[in-house]
């Protein structure tokens, strides 16, 4: 009882001292069966050019502890709202970059919020546990509750990390350990085995390989950066593994006018996947399986279609290579469907699907098969963390509950149109606006006028992300609605004005 | 005002909610000094056998979605207590193991109990930013306040990750980067530098490697484990590299009758140190970095002397390569100095220090040469997490205020005498009692009996933890005080008296 009057009282104080007392910020209710009104700023406001004096006073501060090189502004977390990101010089930005795409619901989504008030939910927070070992009561079903509710087709075990790299290095050694045991049939590992793995040599650490392609992102820890070949910048003077890497389809757009090139242009690069399988067989480094991103992301944000996806999983399937989807950017609803192979209308889509940013805990999901045949063999201190749990399950709640799912098909749909015809309006400009929900992007001449385009459309108020040699990436939120979309055309369409 | 009437109001609920109903807790005040009262039980306190019925049931529950070989039992987090974990079935176990090594303070330490109550910190928890390009506001405040106070010697810049295997793999990438620059001098990387790279080859993805030790454990993600070589079942079936392996000092104990057998098993060491830098150097797969614990934990607490270290990195020094000390377990307090390798009284301890664990986020210090030169090529989506930082500031204010130190340190020789004594009364069960502040250890005859002894420890309330092939080790949180040693060693004693 008193803890759900410390609750109430506790939630209206932050309406009055967090909310309400910040200028400008409205509620918006279109429904009246959202049980949720939703909450956010009227637009962006600028007050300086960004990075402003206060975040380049920071910034040099923050110099004398770290590279700095790569930090954009310094951020006033507690007065963003949903679409909304504040700087510390008073500037409040329509923010379609997301925290590189981790912010699922916007900033400070009242459920998040809420969540924090309850005094049950404090030990989560700061006993971390174990969780291989000593999980807490409630673990088995928060896991059910919120992940495996959201499981892909085919799969019903989940194992948490803490972030996108621990993610696909955990994927990468069920995926080898999977492919060695199938080797050894009913055998169990012989003494050779147990002896070499512990100085590094084969058989004990086979010479197996992971294929990936060329434009791939899988995060930047050692195993998977041989599997990332987006940028120099990721890769230069770090040791690697010698793997396969196949090209990625380059689509022309429009599709609908491309659609025999585009099939040459998958078949050839499936092909290709083949060879490479049987070229690494024969090297002595099997293909234990494939990574592969239902669409590119950091790479530029490059499509394939729902066929080319099809005939890989049954390529690996035919040469007994486990299927691994990183949904790590992709997933999460930001496509229109919670997971973006959903789009390729797959009973069996993959053999393992792993998760990172907008579910806020890292991990995979696996077919059976692919589960370790014995405890430790995949294990770290954390195994993700229940707090980040407690999150997810409630992101997933305000999913359901203002069927965003939904709202990101209509917004997309309306941000695609308008790209294209910005694209039609402007095209020295603009080429190969695409996207899945509001998963868009579009290509710009150069470089150098990408970066220009950003730093423009930023200093009138909207984060835009870049991907790929020149195109820049759209990932908006969960909550980024109809509305929000027309803002930013019309910065956007401004912007463009001015480049002529 | 209102949000700190709040902040007291939520406290006092939360006494009266979730210390004051749970039976058998107390309030131990020792010193009148002391801001903060502690607050712990009484002792342990045993209802069922462990695992409990209601563990076994929820392990068959998770035992659906996960591998669950490896789960102890589930626990009850919100009725634990400083040293006291609590379990499902109602057991209260005096907890030395301390959820791998990871609980600084103990569980539900009030300090950060309050931490969470105060209004401004929600919105750390619930917008979990891309620090490396969007970084709050205090985040140069709040590094500096907490991980920068207890820098190692000669370091200024430290770099957040979010688990210790992170840390690692990025501070190998460093070492790396660091190494290859230093090659090339003032010459930019070669255009085929940045061609091979992408397709991991030669020259672009160098053949450098890491030397590590017999018996070290530096994580499991890929490029860790390629230094890791403690236990088989860590490292069979993963790829690895072809990295040096120097073996670590075996020292014979007592150290006192041993001297010179261990000074020349020292030596033995670093002499094969230096030949496996020039044997790789001459394989062409060069010595970037050195990397060592301090005290190898996972694999059996083996230690050396600070000579040994002193050597080492002397040695790393003296063929070009950097010397990183992986203090993810032996870091924060745990051996009576704040990081492991103070006791080896040198000022330019090393190049690189990783830490996880104790400290709730992972990252790494580095001698400013050590840092990248441009950004983005150590980063990651997250890079660290500023709601772990808000925790670890508490923490350290915490060690400092309640001297934990210096607890640390006379804990630890209460525990060591105690160790001592038993094994002279137990000769055929103990051996090689050791260590340093409370991070001890003793090796058990065998393995089946060490297997044996923590069983029944843990059925009379006292959970402990195994390492190497038959070691038991200590790992209690730094609020570990003397009369818990006693505790402790009136249970040991009571399950060794009944081995016999």
């Amino acid at each position: 009882m008193a803890s759900s009057l410390i609750s109430r009282q506790l939630a209206l104080s932050l309406q009055k001292n967090l909310w309400l007392s910040a200028s400008g910020c409205r509620y918006v209710s279109k429904a009246a069966t959202k049980t949720q009104m939703e909450f956010d700023y009227d637009g962006p406001s600028m007050k300086t050019s960004v990075p402003g004096p206060r975040s380049q006073e920071l910034t040099k501060q923050l110099g004398d502890i770290q590279n700095v090189g790569a930090v954009n502004f310094f951020c006033n977390y507690e007065e963003s709202r949903g679409n909304y990101l504040v700087d510390v010089d008073g500037n409040r930005m329509l923010d379609l970059y997301t925290q590189i795409s981790s912010i699922p619901i916007g900033y400070n989504h009242p459920a998040l919020l809420k969540l924090m008030t309850n005094p049950h939910n404090l030990s989560t927070f700061v006993n971390r546990p174990a969780l291989g070992i000593l999980p807490p009561e409630n673990f088995p079903d928060k896991i059910s509750e919120s992940l495996l509710s959201v499981a892909p087709s085919g799969m019903s075990r989940v194992q948490t990390m803490a972030c996108g790299s621990c993610s696909n290095e955990n994927a990468f050694k069920s995926m080898f350990i999977w492919y060695r045991n199938k080797e050894r049939g009913q055998t169990a590992p012989s003494d050779q085995d147990l002896s070499t793995c512990m100085v590094n040599q084969a058989p004990g650490c086979p010479d197996l390989s992971i294929l990936s392609f060329m434009g791939s992102f899988h995060g930047r820890t050692m195993g998977c950066l041989a599997t990332t070949h987006s940028k120099v910048i990721h890769k230069l003077d770090i040791p690697s593994f010698d793997w396969p890497i196949a090209p990625f389809p380059r689509l022309q757009y429009p599709l609908e006018e491309f659609t025999r090139e585009n099939a040459q242009e998958e078949s050839r690069c499936l092909e290709e996947v083949e060879d490479l399988i049987v070229k690494w067989r024969q090297k002595g480094k099997p293909v234990a399986g494939i990574v592969v991103e239902p669409i590119q992301a950091e790479g530029g944000d490059n499509h394939a279609s729902p066929d080319f996806f099809r005939s890989l999983r049954n390529i690996a399937r035919k040469h007994g290579s486990a299927f691994h989807v990183d949904e790590v950017q992709t997933g999460g609803g930001t496509t229109g469907k919670f997971w973006a192979h959903e789009h390729w209308g797959m009973d069996d889509p993959a053999d393992i699907v792993s998760f990172s940013k907008k579910l806020l805990t890292g991990g995979y999901f696996q077919r059976d098969e692919l589960q370790p045949d014995k405890p430790y063999r995949i294990f770290n201190t954390w195994m993700g963390d229940p707090s980040k749990n407690l999150f997810l399950a409630e992101v997933l709640n305000v999913i359901h509950r203002e069927n965003l799912l939904e709202e990101v098909t209509r917004s997309g749909k309306a941000l695609l149109k308008g790209l294209y015809e910005l694209q039609g309006q402007y095209p020295n400009i603009l080429s190969r606006a695409r996207g899945q929900g509001t998963f868009c992007a579009v290509d710009i001449c150069d470089d150098e006028t990408r970066n220009s385009i950003m730093l423009k459309a930023r200093d009138k108020g909207v984060i835009l992300g870049g991907c790929g040699d020149r195109s820049i990436r759209f990932r908006p939120a969960l909550v980024f609605k109809e509305y929000h979309v027309h803002i930013f055309l019309n910065i956007f369409s401004d912007v463009l004005a001015q480049l002529k």
